[in-house]
């Protein structure tokens, strides 16, 4: 039986070596990335089924997406299209004083045109949970419409649903993303905000406890996450709030924190655990995340756990 | 002064290793790659002044292009736009018995909005030689219209006009090629056609000397040169037929063969040579080009004239 | 369902770069190969549902192994152990007048220990076909009984049978070989086997056809290959004999050449075609094999066919 | 027109990887660094019109050096030399508590043998500011006399002149450093001078301010910019002094961080900024430089001002 | 005259790239290490005669191994087999949250049987001194055999003996390690143990001063360093008690800190150094070991002189 | 006690990769050869007791190369100087139509200084064999004084001498090396020379076997072995003629092709076999190394044997 099923667009990663710029590069590194698989590859590491549901071309490049995520143990789900092309990132890497560099090149993507009619939607019904973020309602209208439309579905097969607010300002503005976002929300269980984007999508101007407090009974959601950055999460669930700090680490790549974040906090509470020792779990799967190359939380349940019962001091061994 | 000008896209070059399928890529050689502009780098070996119209987003990846020709002898002359993507073409290398396999990702790249009233084409006025391909018109309705303009512009302007077939059945199909192809080789000086091409596009089924002399005589083209792989080309100029066998080569990249072979002629005819010499030097920048890795024919009149001195016979010093 | 199981242990593969040695090596290309998943990764290719029976310790370096047969579409069946090591072969590529050097690191494997009785066995039953080869009986008694036994519940189940003679000098003698081997083919019904192997371990000093002739009466074995390198194959099958020449290529790793050949051959009957045809489609997976780094067929069925058609010739595209 | 001229010596740099010794380097990261062609990059990447005047020999390690800097937007002024070699240098990296270690090779190089009625000096005239080092006449009597000729060239034909004062204890001893550049610095207009070298050159030991002052009324300098490493600089001009901490970096290679400080001011003073901003463009130039493999300061002015903009915040994009 | 012979095995070492799982390694980096050979190479780097016993197979393997010790000054004295393997050890860097992790392959090693009567133990006579570690023992009964032997021999040839205690939880559990070892320590003259490794193995749950006054008078051992990590060393040498800090440093890989140690002690002492002397030497030898990667301390004395001069100030060059 | 004595020079190699230009190259392989350390190397191989003879700077890169020939069984004999650089050689690999191209960057190099009295040439007495090359007196008046020095001592004490012909274009011409070298060859027991430098430095325009009997006799040689590329070799020795063809190779890097045959057919001398026997080893040798990058024959006798045995037919394990 299907424990997680996830929805969005999943990218080719390139990223030039360490300080090298996009202008000069010779050579790429190719990762796959894509909030929505990065949330299922962090689960499925916990020993979960996990089903992702896209839409990529059938080409090498395609097969390059979908071959990567099976092999970390997440099963694709895919409409396989004969035009399109698959989306690209370009990854800059940075260092104080710059950030790191996102260059899009995902424009007319095969997942742009997606639609619910096509897609093996038969994967959702009997799974325990859906997971999509706000990226990929902010696609185009397609994958607007059918984020939606999964949402609704997943509520009417009794399937449990989690959100990802997510805002990214190179997609769309924040008028824009309010728009699409809002409706949504009354589909969802489990909400994860960034402190920030609720402020700037939501129109949430408070401390992180009084937004989570505000989004669980203004959309009537029974989990809410709102993550700080390195000031950690605060969660609101069920009239309790929970707090969880964030685990020190040595940050090789932070692209996809908080993707593993809500990887973790799904697996854990699929496993039956509550929300603080989800939260726990979570920041530790969110920290080893940062200490290897790629979108991907490539971990195992026995390091998260040796994370969160050190404390997150060095472990060595 | 300028002595030749070239015009059209220049695209990414993603390249796996030898041996690796794109489903399985961990890393890409990056190169920049694309017919007109590797005329343009074959010419510029020969140490002539040559420049290169063409439109790009003004991002570290259009850069990324536009500086790789600038370091190699070209002076891009660039329409930098805001939007738009830069083109991307995947080389998944071959080997017998499959060939080397290209996937195009150049749908909506900032050059298929080309618009010559945006172009820095004053570059073009004073040039001895303009030259294009028959990629560039199958581009987009843009491009074609662009090709006919500066075709037109070359030819009132009293610059000599170079142009080759340069048919790709991933663009177009042949009978909208020849649709489109057909009126421009009348502004046409120069013309370069492989035999193929000749009979698929423009529906001349003949041997070689015959197509070379059709070609000159239906399209009123002083020099026509007729390209048949291995077997060496064909050139009718002033009714005086030459030909030109190849020289031997340890291919390790065959792209760009083609662009070397024009480049080298073009470069040698703006040299004053004969067309005999010409073939000779275009042959042999052809035959280096395909020792060395990437689209472009990175060699010194030096070498190219041992290679014609020798026959061919390995060189060594 | 089911369409192909195979068993056998699957290694680490350490390749130094071409031209080093392994005495001066500073850096390892990093693969997984073993005859069994060899044959298995070539059958899902051609899209049939297959599974890889085997024993790997629950560590890293085991999942590494078999994280990559999921990803080229092998559904592996292990049985997960805490102790033992990962198999690893190291190969010095070659180059005239010296072969390639395998040196085998895989005493004590994790395999070398194989139980049926801890094997996911349930997976056999309801599978089309199984295959496994001269290789795995001869790695320990263990794996020597756990082939007999597995050969022996295929029989029962139904599930026709197929073996590769696969003889390995560096594992066992001729005569041990034999010895364990003959009685098995009594259960096998598509046998494979290269024709010096034929002579060396089963005494059969003949021509190919001969050989072909009599193993399939010698052993009742309903289709029999004899493999003779480059001078093609010869099959016996139903009284009937095929023959089929190899496909010209460019090598750039021979490893698994003859794992490609049996995958592809029973993939194809798996679809139905006749001895004829198959032979056709395996010859050309494993010509396109040795143009693919790694000792797996990464090629898709197109491929295969486009060489089928064409003959082997060079097909540009 | 030329906005800035340099002039100086650029040699190959060889750079093992990260954690290597030069005892053991099996492998060499090629790039090309020097003090004054470092500070025309930098410049350039401004959008200013940059020459860098040199002499190399006409080989393909000359011409290695030479078209990196095109690639780079600045235009080389080379005296080709059939003779001479290409200056070298190893950079072994360091990390506490030893320091970056460097090797230079570059006696008997091209450079040596300048001669000033060799070079392309038309280039000067016309030009707004020329730029050159302390490094430059250290290297032999040529450099010298070419040095003097130049600074005196560009005064006599007014052009604004810079120099770096740069000691390198490598080249040569305190005592003949400055007996040879104490005569210069009454050509000079902005004068750059390390805290230290002032001291050790120049014999001023004091704090910067003083040194600042001194060095502009001893010389009569009109801007002199004191440079004190992680102290920030102080700048004396027109009477007024003006002080610019660093701006905090994770530095991957500090090398060339004192270039683009420089290459940074005069693009910025040549847009007309006072020298307080031309200071704070300075310092992020040279911030960015550390986040930067290589010499060269391959940043945009975009990047720049975000730097100053935010105090040098790290910049999440 | 030989100064140091050391005593046991040495291991391949793999490691992926940083930031990379064993899980997804596509390549390995290799090199050699074990904690004798290591102590050996740090030695040699003082230009001391050194050589290092072991046992490994006569395979390309074997040979990679004693090749690298011959390279870095070391005289390999081997028993060469015919069998066995060659141990190797997975690196699998880490970063905080958790600990690099080392996964051993290394049972079965040709070294595992070793013996003294086929070792060339002639090498052992005449040497100033002899050193092992706690490893070596718990390798196999005829590892520890062998060590007991070799040790005796020392004695009795007049050699100097050194030990160092390291505890690996990975070979054995502390009451073996206890029950192999305290026999040892009689015939011990200069003796290092963790801090740690002193509690766990011997029992002293002390402070490390009184550590090693007890291991100085419990077995009557000359010289005894005791680690501590970050916090520094502590000696107690006739009667008197050293402390050593560490210098700090920017660590690039930490593995083979101790070693580093060990060798730049002995190294010291051997030279006629006081303990005092031969701590700073020891502490400056591993804190340069850890800016270098691999297992080997690959500095020079004067490097090592300069970090105890500057007291472990950042040296510029 | 030592078995062979060699003499010469010894550089960096600096190699871009396969494809790629010096003018573009981002990336250095770095390697070891001079013509006399690979014959060493290749000697050495075969357990003799080798010494090279050198001069190098007492810096790391010298320490680059002498460890390099340790690592492989050379035991450096060399003057440490305090200034001088290493020399170094770029060699940019060709392939059809273009050969092979190598940079020199030589000149001014520690050895260029080489004097005999500051040599530890204590070595040489006790020795069986000298050997050097044409290359070593041609490169200054001291390595060509040096030379002769030693070759005299060498006779004198009774030592047999070899030299290698090796004329180097790049370094001197014809007239020069022939009255540099003529006088030596009174003191040479083994005399090889390429058949196209007999001819163009001696004058002997002659058939291949003429040359040798010509050479033998003129300089009373006693051994002469004349070279002709892929054609084999001639050896005359004792009034008896030997002929030795070559044996088929897939050529990787023909770099150091002759140095190997030389250093195959010494040691097998030294064994004891007659000429007969030693061109073959010595051809072998030449054959095997061509299939291995760099300049070093790191074969073994066995697979030297192999070759010999076979034929040169491909060998498969």
């Amino acid at each position: 039986m299907t424990d997680l099923v996830t929805f969005g667009e999943t990218m080719l990663r390139l990223t030039p070596p360490r300080g090298r710029r996009l202008e000069q590069v010779t050579e790429f590194d190719v990762a796959v990335g894509g909030a929505e698989s990065n949330v299922a590859v962090a689960a499925a590491q916990f020993e979960h089924d996990v089903r992702w549901l896209s839409r990529l071309p059938d080409s090498p490049l395609g097969r390059r997406v979908s071959t990567e995520l099976r092999r970390h143990g997440v099963e694709p789900a895919v409409d396989w299209t004969t035009g399109g092309r698959v989306g690209t990132y370009y990854l800059e890497r940075g260092g104080k004083p710059r950030g790191a560099n996102v260059v899009y090149d995902r424009d007319r993507s095969a997942f742009d045109s997606v639609a619910v009619e096509d897609l093996p939607v038969d994967r959702l019904s009997g799974a325990k949970m859906f997971h999509t973020s706000g990226i990929t309602p902010g696609l185009s209208d397609a994958t607007a419409a059918a984020t939606e439309h999964l949402l609704e579905t997943a509520v009417d097969a009794g399937v449990r649903t989690s959100f990802d607010l997510n805002y990214r300002s190179k997609i769309w503005d924040p008028d824009a993303a309010r728009e699409t976002i809002e409706p949504l929300l009354s589909f969802v269980d489990v909400l994860f905000a960034p402190e920030r984007d609720a402020a700037t999508v939501l129109g949430l101007e408070a401390e992180a406890p009084t937004q989570a407090n505000r989004l669980a009974n203004t959309y009537d959601v029974e989990t809410v996450v709102v993550t700080r950055g390195t000031d950690g999460v605060v969660c609101r669930h069920d009239g309790e709030t929970f707090e969880q700090p964030i685990y020190e680490t040595d940050t090789l790549d932070p692209v996809g924190t908080g993707d593993a974040f809500v990887g973790g906090f799904l697996a854990t509470r699929l496993d039956g655990a509550d929300c603080g020792d989800a939260l726990a779990y979570a920041a530790a799967t969110a920290a080893l995340k940062r200490t290897i190359e790629g979108d991907m939380a490539l971990v195992s349940p026995k390091e998260v756990e040796a994370v969160v019962e050190s404390g997150g001091v060095d472990i060595s061994r």
